[in-house]
């Protein structure tokens, strides 16, 4: 195995000094228990216990960091194996796809995906050799074999990775059938949900309207009328919080807030539902839905998230062909100034309620976010987001925020990831990165020893904890 | 007291090489006398030479550094002494104001204000221990107590500190008492005033038309009239520089500057006297006034500083309640390509005009401030403003403006301050971070030794000097 | 001669262990042939293989870094010779102007023009003392006597400098006489064309006209037509083809492409030619003309570049006097995103297109530009551009894109210059630098030091080759 990817000292600074207060401070952070209070995994894993598969099912065909970059090299999705929405042949040899992966690793070269997959690799699999051509096929038949045994079903993972807890993500209309199986078991406590409206909140999406009726079936609410559709969310938002959720999370295209009155919102409401919106009315609801969503967070204590800056299925012949998140998402400059405005002169000041931003328009960083989150008690920082959760991420939202916001207006890391073996790989990069940030502070006089060491645990574990209300 | 608050090697990179560099660096700077050519201490202490008051009064309730950050995390203003407009109560016990900032102290960790307290706490009153909740008292005491002697007045801490000359700010209708009464002493060639006419030519200001025409009761000018206007600020102008003014200063909330012709200014002039002027008259009129000011500093010499880019006071509750500069300042994106170009072709090209800019959006250092400095005869940039006067700013700006603009293009440091006894530590941290960046340069063979001997100076003293015409 | 100044290990982090790997890293790739596939440098001279003229002739008055860093000091550029557009008087003395430029070579400490400075006249003239007035005759007497000699003509150079390929960049209307002297000889495999239509596509120029007219003089197509126009462009970069062209180049003031109807391009084209055309106009013909080349692209197999983002002679004044490229280009804020969507919904998931991207808003590096390219088969990004063609800007670069975009959705290095003699000194920077940034991962055990070794010859040498088709 390459020296690099045992390296114990990985990501920390190679300057002596720092590399050693570096060692210091993650020693003391690394066997905390893993918060994960934002992501993508599937709760059926934590409820129906099962195997997972191969690994190529497991690690590339779910795995858009990975495929956008074989694709971006010519590699048709097809030969990946990425379902076709039309059912049209794709490669089903999972180990084809995963020697072709393998064949092409060396574009992985100084992205974190690479970080991640050799820590899956040699972590997680006991995997002592450089994955390459030549050790694909021993990799492949290891991993799927291994993800046969008990010791890899997803709740013994949970236990080997010291999950303490983990959030998933779901749809306002989603039946929440696999948290409903686990409820009042002990895994109740470790796998929680999050309310995530957008599928009802976005007239742009195709299944709108649809959505907002089920919210009407599942609730007994009205919502054809605005009244009831904010009484649905609320019902749901309630349901959710019976299983386990603490937050919400909006991922819009801007930040645009909105403050409209109650006319406007009915008329506004009802053009949105009859399909009859302009791009123009479909940014202005969700706009205002956001400064309802506030207020409703202010009523049920509900952590809320804002996603904003994604733009998503940028690329118009792989959506048709392949359908949403295919990693043709491209990130957005955003205005956060303006477009949080109208929420922050209603809600801005109640320091009752947490409203959690996260960009990915790194310009955003040192000149809106930082100045805003260290002035309005409702605001705090997500930590680096999707393109930006990696080494030179980490190290850009540090030096651009703390300055402004300070430590205490962050709240942890989010993994963010459907892929669940890599989440102690990348809790693992974001508490190497947080100790080498606090280290370099510390080297150059600016932090002490000690403060650095409470500050280090703050940062893996107790900002998260406290941030999403998970006390 | 904690090791690092003492590290004489505070802010070096810890790389040895480069930290010798450093050292040597700043060793021939440290105790070169402080130029302060742009700043908000008040003339008032310079001209009466009363004692300070308490801890709190100095450090905290002026400082919106201080109670930005923490309001961000809850606290209510009013327990933080700051007054209310309406006059409601709020804390006046100074003391617990003192031990509420120390029970906080950790939220400015890894934040300039943090270097600063300590800085002022060792250096000025050699405070030797750590500040915390278990020495706030005690600090409270002494620092209260040594304010009460002689050797804490104004006038001595000029001294003390080094402080070779500090231009305050004063607004165009201010009658500039303090600095009659220092006229003719020896303390006139040290305090002197700066030309900040914002207060009669912004139209949004709620007192505009008030001002305009008190300019009219100053300068027996017709400020009705366009012509009689511009003739006011020019006499205004000649006052100013009476009591040693040699800059104007602007805070726009945009760059945008125009050049109208003399019947449109007349028109657009009294739409905004009238109180009729629309927000785009108001940023026109603004604009306008820029390229004037620009026209009249070349008549008469002043150095021209433009701060463009800060949105004041963005929460509507705190500026009702509490009113002006409260913290809620947030930068937003500035265009300087586009809008100061109506200026630059009136006067771009005049070798005796120079025109200082500050940024609050750093995405300008590179892109356009850099490149518009290393071209533009009359464009010099200024220091990091504001949020980004701090060492991962300082470091950013050096970084991103040298490769383009040098070093002969930007004009030393700029404390800004309102915190009098922070100036040495304000002007401390700029030493040594551009002695830093230097020492960079040298380590990595880009830079001779003798030459970044000479621009450390360059940067500690002779560029503000020369930039602001103090010679 | 100050030490710097041959400093070995220039460039590279004074960090023990990471100036060790670098310099490891920079032996493998110092001595490889340079690649040169996009720059501005003279057919003429090696076509015609004359001797160059005096020292200030040839690094001086052709070269708007250095007159421009002068100009804003305010230095006019009459006294530095540069001619102006009225044949008015300008400095004809040479050594004068050389020693105006050693008299203040100081404002060059911390730019590129430095390092390329010293590179040229220690590593191609052997001058080993300092640069400066007291040695300026002396460089000035030596320079000149040793470009008079054979060694100094350009194709000894292109030899000595271990120049393997360079390409020129020349217009739609060239008739590429200097391409066609060397046609048919050993030189024609080393010195070649690149098609750079903005001449003939770009409305606002004064000459488009002209140029449009030219174009059917040369092929024999009705221009006055969409269709002759086009087919005119299609016999165009046949032609180029002929004389070595691999590779298109485009400046444009933004980044819009468009995709209309052939009715709107027909009359979309009349409006332009007829001189009638709007601003808008000229921005959407340009933006369909991006598109339309890339599908002459995809027809001919020719890579196309896009330098987007320059405003170009935003000095009215200077561009009166002494015409374009005085120094007065200024980057603008560029979204990318938006603009290339057209262009992408019609070729972008065309394996067998090649776009290489450049941009001068270093926001769009991790915000847009690396998502773009770590997605679409087509894009690949080019190296830093212009103003950012410098050790800082080549760190920003690679820590901003890579983590996204990976290694190897970029293209190598681009000289993009006209100044010959300094083609090694830019080639070395960038290779020192990539060693270095390489060597930061390895470092940092981010990297294998097998797989850095072969990224610094991908870097240096192979990926240039193979992005431009040069194989």
């Amino acid at each position: 195995m390459a020296t690099h990817l045992l390296d114990p000292d990985r990501l920390f600074s190679s300057d002596p000094l720092q590399r050693k207060i570096s060692r210091g401070l993650y020693e003391g952070v690394k066997d905390l228990p893993i918060i994960s209070p934002h992501g993508h995994t599937d709760p059926a894993w934590f409820a129906e216990n099962e195997c997972f598969g191969d690994a190529t099912s497991l690690f590339l065909v779910p795995d858009h960091y990975v495929f956008r970059m074989l694709y971006s090299q010519g590699i048709p999705m097809e030969s990946l194996g990425v379902p076709r929405i039309d059912g049209g042949p794709v490669e089903t040899d999972m180990r084809k796809i995963w020697r072709l992966f393998a064949a092409n690793f060396r574009l992985f070269r100084g992205t974190p995906s690479n970080l991640w997959m050799n820590h899956v690799f040699y972590e997680v699999f006991g995997l002592t050799e450089a994955f390459s051509v030549a050790t694909a096929d021993a990799f492949y038949d290891h991993i799927s074999a291994e993800l046969q045994t008990d010791a890899y079903r997803p709740r013994a993972l949970l236990d080997r990775f010291n999950i303490e807890l983990v959030a998933t993500t779901e749809g306002s209309v989603d039946d929440l059938r696999h948290h409903r199986a686990i409820a009042g078991t002990e895994w109740a406590r470790r796998v929680i949900t999050t309310f995530r409206p957008d599928d009802a909140v976005d007239p742009e999406r195709e299944d709108f309207r649809e959505n907002v009726l089920r919210l009407a079936e599942m609730t007994g609410e009205d919502t054809h009328q605005w009244s009831g559709y904010l009484a649905a969310m609320r019902a749901r938002r309630a349901t959710f919080r019976e299983f386990g959720a603490t937050a919400t999370d909006h991922g819009h295209p801007t930040a645009a807030t909105a403050d409209l009155s109650k006319a406007e919102c009915e008329t506004l409401f009802s053009r949105c539902l009859s399909g009859q919106a302009s791009l123009a009315d479909a940014e202005l609801f969700r706009a205002q839905m956001l400064t309802e969503m506030a207020g409703m967070s202010l009523e049920d204590g509900m952590v809320m998230q804002i996603h904003a800056g994604a733009r998503r299925n940028v690329n118009e012949m792989v959506f048709r062909k392949f359908g949403r998140d295919k990693g043709a998402d491209v990130p957005s400059a955003v205005n956060y100034l303006d477009g949080l405005q109208p929420l922050l002169n209603k809600y801005g000041n109640e320091a009752g309620l947490d409203i959690i931003l996260f960009t990915l328009d790194e310009t955003n960083y040192s000149r809106e976010l930082a100045p805003l989150a260290g002035h309005f008690p409702c605001l705090k920082l997500g930590p680096p987001w999707w393109f930006h959760d990696s080494p030179e991420g980490m190290l850009r939202f540090r030096q651009q925020v703390t300055e402004t916001a300070g430590f205490y207006n962050t709240v942890g890391f989010n993994d963010d990831t459907r892929a669940f073996l890599s989440i102690p790989a990348r809790h693992d990069v974001a508490r190497r990165m947080d100790c080498r940030f606090l280290a370099t502070l510390v080297a150059e006089g600016r932090l002490g020893q000690t403060e650095a060491e409470e500050l280090s645990r703050d940062l893996a574990y107790g900002l998260a904890k406290q941030g999403y209300k998970l006390g």
